[in-house]
């Protein structure tokens, strides 16, 4: 039932869009949902692209634009004028036109808003401009159908069908008194439902779950995961409502969260995919490889720095990999389930001091299991003198990872970096490098023959 | 607006489970959604949460119980007869209902169905029990409002209100034909405007997503997100409609898809938190440790074998760990690049050629940058003849990488696991392992003095 874009049909457009031939396209586009088309924009030049978005409803238009990938539309409507962008965002939701606007100079943004045909739509605009993209305030649209605590079903219907234009999903009608405080809304299959002269005093729900305009968007997230909700209402710390954030935009929030995360664990900065060019990708990796080659360098000019020892007893070099990798690794393990507990709001946080307890002792469970092994391979190549030091090189190096891993998350989001950075190469190699360190100096004190 | 659970609020509630005091736990917890409740649950021993839990409304109790997380569900319910379980079980969506029912035993389930009372949920149960939890069919819900195309709005009407009771979010209509084949829906929206006798057939949108009962969770959430649809009709091969599945179960499936990745990527095995005890979280972290330890030691093995380049040219030990670690490092890089190319199925999909032609060409990039660095260095530390033994060791290095990253998720997803796990610890130390092998080869081949 989904519409899935092939090579073939992909040139068939790129060859009616090259003869012009605006039947066929126009026929085609009328097949496929706004999304799909959005998929075939990504494949042609800018210039087809555009030939294509023209023939479209310019409210069609309007929601491609919106759902486009911000990089993607950068580039796309790099060539637009404010006067070509005007009547798309004039038809957008209030939240996607103010996104859209926010990436564009503030002359262009200004211009447009001064095109906008829908004055209704340039004063929702003005007013979710002021609000930061992170909180609930920048997510919000303006778009909601809401009523007097005062009014009947029927007039509530009528307040719908004036507004059922402007608002594509209404879920609920949110009730609010004389000077616009949310009270609690009406869901719309209670309209259906009740009487068509019932008093919305008498029928509304008043036990609402709202969020204020400056809650992180995260949070917002959470809240409407948690509460299983599809839209959720908006209001200023005078309990006014302002908005609302509607599902679909909380769906892409975690989607996009999901993806920050992963990106910063695997030490890609930027927003960057596979099929950018070679490039682009490179810009993404060359900056954790290049900080990870440095950090390796370090451990390099320490390693350089104990070559007595290392001459004197060669297998010490051999354990140079367990004792790195295995910091790398309780590093980024103790740094991922911090990550996710934060993401948690559920149930009791646990204090600092809890959480490095149960992390030190579980770090000399997983230390010793760990130095028994590598201290059992010492005694398999015939050194047991190192047995001693590669075992409580590893237990010092998992206590000291666990550590880092447990810090620097609860630090970074302390300070408003995505704690996923914490499970990243950077740490990774900062461990590595502690690691060797901590290694050769418990081999120094420990070997007499050094 | 949101409940937060401290510290203070629990004891409270602990005092009056302790006395008994079922009026003011009951006053309590009336103020509470039943999310929160659960949050509390999560914080009790077994017997105060179940005494808790038999104070609440019937409906209450079967929502906070289909909320539970599988593993602290489990343990919950452990101790509760098939005779405890079946009035949950039959308050909660069907959905709900069957993934409860999946985690017990065999004679437990069916012991559970056949004490339902509600025996239209038992059949939607033995319905859904056939589908695998990771297609569609094994989300959906049998709960929908569904109507014949030759009925008019107001038989919609009584029809939604006849199940109102079983279907909490409406959100649209479904319409079907005699044979119960689905032909389009009805938004609640239209139907709150629509004359009282409009005749469905007229008024109904033909154009609707929907997907098949064997369609992997993965895709139909990732086809909600991309339509953003509220709610998705499930149908058979035929066309028939047979459920639908929600948005806040595709939300819950987004997540726990961003915490799986998180956690493979991060080498921890079985679904676990920060908060679990420390024996789960031991179970969780040691078989990639020790798997990553035995890879180190193999690694040791290798260069141990290389002892008598080791005790000719002793700075070669300096330069294992940027081998190791650019090796780990590429890797998760690509790997994490595909990853996520393969969880977006808009736009066209790169062939295996054109993956691996880019990743050859960006990897020499990536990999002369890394190599030139460390050239440098052994400039720096006046061993210049290692330039070429380091610089093209990690050339190779990141070539091997780039490539391993690119094909180990690609065939992995082909057989059925999740492709994050290729950016595990796992791949990490196999990169770490033959990136070691690659530099004492090419040294032993380009050292004259070996």
């Amino acid at each position: 039932m989904t519409f899935e874009l092939t090579k073939d049909y992909l040139d068939r457009i790129q060859t009616a869009i090259d003869i012009g031939d605006e039947q066929t396209l126009r026929a085609e586009m009328d097949e496929l949902y706004p999304a799909d088309i959005s998929g075939i924009l990504y494949e042609l030049e800018t210039d087809s692209a555009r030939y294509l978005l023209s023939l479209l409803d310019r409210g069609v238009g309007a929601e491609i634009l919106a759902n486009l990938d911000e990089s993607d539309r950068g580039k796309f409507i790099a060539s637009f004028t404010s006067k070509d962008l005007a009547p798309f965002v004039d038809q957008m939701d209030s939240d996607d036109a103010v996104d859209l606007l926010n990436e564009q100079s503030i002359q262009v943004r200004e211009e447009v808003i001064g095109l906008l045909e829908d004055r209704e739509q340039a004063r929702f605009i003005l007013d979710l401009l002021h609000y930061d993209e992170d909180v609930a305030g920048g997510l919000m649209q303006k778009e909601l159908v809401k009523i007097n605590v005062n009014t009947n079903v029927n007039q509530c219907i009528e307040e719908i069908r004036q507004q059922a234009e402007n608002v594509e999903k209404v879920y609920a009608v949110y009730v609010v008194d004389e000077a616009g405080k949310l009270l609690g809304f009406v869901s719309l299959k209670k309209i259906v439902l009740a009487r068509k002269y019932a008093k919305i005093a008498d029928i509304y729900e008043d036990d609402v779950v709202s969020v204020e305009t400056y809650r992180p968007v995260t949070e917002v997230a959470e809240i409407m995961r948690k509460y299983d909700l599809d839209a959720v209402p908006v209001v200023n710390v005078q309990g006014r409502l302002l908005g609302r954030i509607t599902i679909d935009d909380v769906v892409d929030v975690i989607t996009e969260q999901a993806e920050d995360d992963l990106q910063a664990i695997s030490g890609l900065s930027g927003e960057v995919e596979e099929d950018d060019t070679i490039w682009v990708r490179a810009k993404a990796q060359l900056p954790w490889l290049i900080a990870g080659a440095m950090g390796s360098l370090m451990a390099a000019t320490v390693i350089n720095g104990f070559q007595h020892e290392l001459s004197k007893v060669a297998a010490l070099a051999a354990f140079i990999p367990i004792i790195g990798s295995t910091g790398g690794n309780v590093g980024i393990q103790t740094a991922s389930l911090i990550v996710q507990s934060l993401a948690d709001t559920s149930g009791l946080t646990a204090t600092l001091g809890q959480r490095l307890l149960r992390t030190l002792v579980l770090a000399l469970l997983n230390g010793a299991v760990v130095g028994l092994i590598a201290g059992c391979y010492t005694l398999l190549i015939g050194e047991p003198r190192l047995f001693p030091v590669v075992g409580l090189s590893l237990l010092a190096v998992v206590m000291l990872a666990s550590f880092m891993g447990t810090v620097t998350p609860l630090l970074l989001s302390k300070i408003g970096i995505n704690p996923a950075v914490a499970s990243g190469p950077f740490i990774t190699t900062a461990n590595d490098l502690i690691g060797i360190g901590v290694y050769f100096l418990i081999a120094d004190f420990l070997l007499a023959e050094l």
